[in-house]
């Protein structure tokens, strides 16, 4: 088969939105910076929301449903908050269409003008806070620990498939808390199952660390991010967790009586993880060839195709294929046995190589005749013949190697583009010719992050568990406390 | 502890509506229609449609998610459709907000004004079809059989928690065949698998049917159904299966090459179940003590309570209670051992007999001494005493036994609910005194039918699987050669 994509090495942005077309993970819709969600796409999401949500439940979070729509005065109630996202909003200032008496065109009814505009929630916080104001009265009502799985929209001016997206799926929790420490507590909490997340179940190394003032959230006090590094040498911010202070509290008017019997307001955290993740998985781990996915989030972790010339070489293969899947399916292992006679084994095998199935079986005559299957490696491209006794075993301890060895591949990778730069002239050498991350001094202040940003880049964190040394700022030459993290980002 | 409900004899409405609110399934939120589904209600959705998404699996149906928004001209294409769903459209007018020079209010920005409207979706047979436009070349690329869960808008002007919300939750499957005849059998096949999922894990027994012309959803061409009965004898659609035969292709210019080489329109289906369905199962099987769930939908199915005074009597209590709820959780049933201090048992019993756990078990001091444990019913709230022993195994059939317990006083009790009138005045006896379903004789005429609306009760559906047989429209008089099922309905 021909070559499908485009190079990374051509062209890295089209590889990235060809393999999304053509693995048939996504599309563009019809609607301005939406997708559509194709199964396959679907099918790796839902593996995702399944795992994220089993940790959530873990660490005693419940799910719950919050409206798709704000009304608009709530977005004044906090300054910081309304400023970060009034300029992303779509609004609903209509409930009803008709037929235009003149034209006979549908139009929408101006009679049905709604007396105050509903936004299409960009995240929920102010929905959320106004509603927790009739939950919590006393220290006994905290914390309240929800999460929800939702669509949200900002309205995005470039998108692109999965990486920034109109509307996009997401899940935001939304705790409340009777104490600075334990919301503070939460925040860590949350921001380290989502590096868990990613390492163990994606195969994604990443930093953690604190955002800068100009880069966290709108409305918190404090954001933590983790920070994922893709393979053309370019940061992905691919979750955050937010400590969100007294601010919505106070925003909201939350009040409750505390352990001494007096009045405060009560602590928030807010923490998200998005269907950009998936960009995220793609960009980290994949080739030329197709998807690399790492067996923890395949839909499908090993596929079976038979090689055959007419009906009669195929039941045997049949049979040995489906006890083999039988046998892989009860040790937990999702197969597919593509037996489709619509297509020939050169097609299959070029179609799961670019949907990025981990484990390929290929079993012919020959194979029928030795007891052996023909297995090849997604990661890899090894192949080789292995006989069919105690193949299933082998597979299962083989998707674990396959895991590490994704993992593996990217966090050398990542050390490899890791560079620590003691000048101005060394940080741009980084940034502009060589990617990854430059850990740089910095002194902290705004001026100097502009200065920065001026080349395209960002800080991305400060490293949350970073000892401090002593050096100068790459930009001012100002006494810095700590190296931080600066990259070109998605 | 005082009674919270109001009675089902008292106020019926007032009950549900109390009953929603005081066993946190769901409060009303600060936008109009819109609720908040709190964490219990939330629960019960969940094992809603992990059980429906398993059922859609297993034959064959893929998720996928399409946008929220549609285009307001896609709407014009399908006239029926339009017609049906133009007045109650939230309409996405403008993108963007900003802070007025004058005021310093938060406004939206005029000059932010989208060149198309954006429908926020009632429901997405417009943007899907407009999708599977270009999916579809040949009869190799049919069957299309994907699911969305997703949320949806319906601008309606009276809302009630659950029963009828301007936001609710549901999955649409949305099906593309190449012939008419598995586009009707798909149809069948999903309408079944609702009353399949009602009967067997919501205890729900219903009816299915066809909907009469006036009934049927905007754009199809036949819309089965299944209709259940509450308890105040009133009917509630629990789920329909619409066959749109090639309308949306035909909307949507979506052709395909069939197997005899010629080109033809796709054939459709589209199905869909909400949240309403959780306002079904309350208002089917509670009562004036709380929620009755049938085990497989309880969040909860067995809550175990210490009764203890002072800390001594905790600790034996809490082992023995620790060590069932690990043999039962080792059994598949969720357990909750609530051991707080901070409420007494009473109160316990109540809030847990509220929210509807099918079995509660107690355990204090003497039952310690001898051996045993108090366990309670939901359903038919009975108690006794039994030994510790074996008790994990007697509540695992004792579920099963409540399961169908519920199912079959439900049952019971539309059977005594269900009337064969043969005159007018006998089915105005039946809406206006009786209740339930009246099955009678209708003459298939638009006039017989608004004459039977005027009582306020309408034709829920035809039988399904009704034997012919002659008699005379109850409303004219003219010859009907089937019983149609007539009744109020929510």
């Amino acid at each position: 088969m021909a070559k499908v994509l485009t190079s990374r090495e051509e062209n890295y942005a089209q590889w990235y939105n060809d393999l999304v077309l053509k693995s048939g993970l996504a599309e563009n819709s019809a609607v301005r910076g939406c997708m559509v969600i194709k199964p396959y796409g679907y099918a790796i999401w839902e593996k995702m929301r399944d795992e994220l949500d089993r940790m959530f439940k873990a660490t005693g979070h419940e799910n719950a449903y919050f409206p798709l729509f704000i009304p608009k005065s709530f977005f004044s109630r906090e300054a910081n908050h309304v400023e970060g996202f009034a300029k992303e909003c779509a609004v609903v200032t209509h409930y009803r269409l008709k037929t235009d008496e003149e034209s006979g065109e549908i139009i929408v009814d101006p009679d049905a003008k709604l007396e105050e505009e509903l936004i299409v929630r960009p995240t929920s916080e102010t929905i959320i806070w106004n509603t927790y104001k009739n939950w919590v009265q006393s220290y006994r009502d905290l914390p309240i620990l929800i999460n929800q799985w939702a669509n949200v929209v900002r309205w995005e001016m470039r998108t692109r498939l999965f990486l920034r997206t109109t509307e996009f799926l997401w899940q935001e929790g939304h705790t409340a808390h009777a104490t600075r420490q334990e919301a503070e507590d939460e925040t860590t909490q949350m921001v380290n199952i989502y590096a868990d997340f990613a390492e163990r179940f994606l195969g994604i190394p990443v930093l953690v660390g604190s955002k800068t003032e100009s880069e966290k959230f709108a409305g918190a006090v404090e954001t933590l991010t983790i920070e994922a590094l893709m393979q053309d040498g370019k940061a992905l911010q691919a979750g955050t967790s937010h400590f969100l202070g007294q601010n919505f509290a106070k925003a909201f008017d939350v009040q409750f009586t505390n352990r001494e019997g007096k009045l405060d307001h009560v602590w928030a955290t807010s923490w998200g993880m998005t269907t950009r993740m998936i960009g995220a998985l793609i960009m980290a781990h994949s080739d030329n060839n197709g998807l690399v996915l790492p067996p923890r989030v395949a839909p499908i972790q090993v596929v079976i195709v038979p090689i055959y010339r007419g009906n009669d070489e195929l039941p045997p293969i049949a049979e040995v294929a489906n006890k083999m899947k039988d046998e892989l399916t009860a040790l937990g292992i999702s197969v597919k046995f593509d037996d489709r006679d619509t297509q020939k084994p050169g097609w299959k095998f070029a179609e799961y190589e670019l949907k990025g199935v981990p484990v390929r079986i290929a079993i012919g005559p020959r194979d029928i005749k030795n007891g052996t299957v023909e297995l090849a490696r997604r990661d890899t491209l090894e192949k080789k013949v292995m006989p069919q006794e105690g193949i299933s075993n082998y597979i299962k301890e083989l998707l674990e190697e396959i895991q590490e060895n994704i993992y593996q591949k990217a966090l050398n990778f990542r050390d490899k583009s890791t560079h620590e730069v003691d000048s101005w002239d060394e940080l741009v050498d980084v940034l502009e010719n060589k990617g990854g991350f430059a850990l740089a001094y910095w002194d902290g202040t705004l001026e100097s992050e502009d200065r920065i940003k001026e080349t395209k880049a960002s800080i991305r964190c400060l490293l949350k568990d970073a000892e401090p040394k002593e050096g100068r700022c790459v930009v001012s030459g100002k006494p810095s406390k700590q190296r931080v993290v600066i990259a070109k980002a998605y």
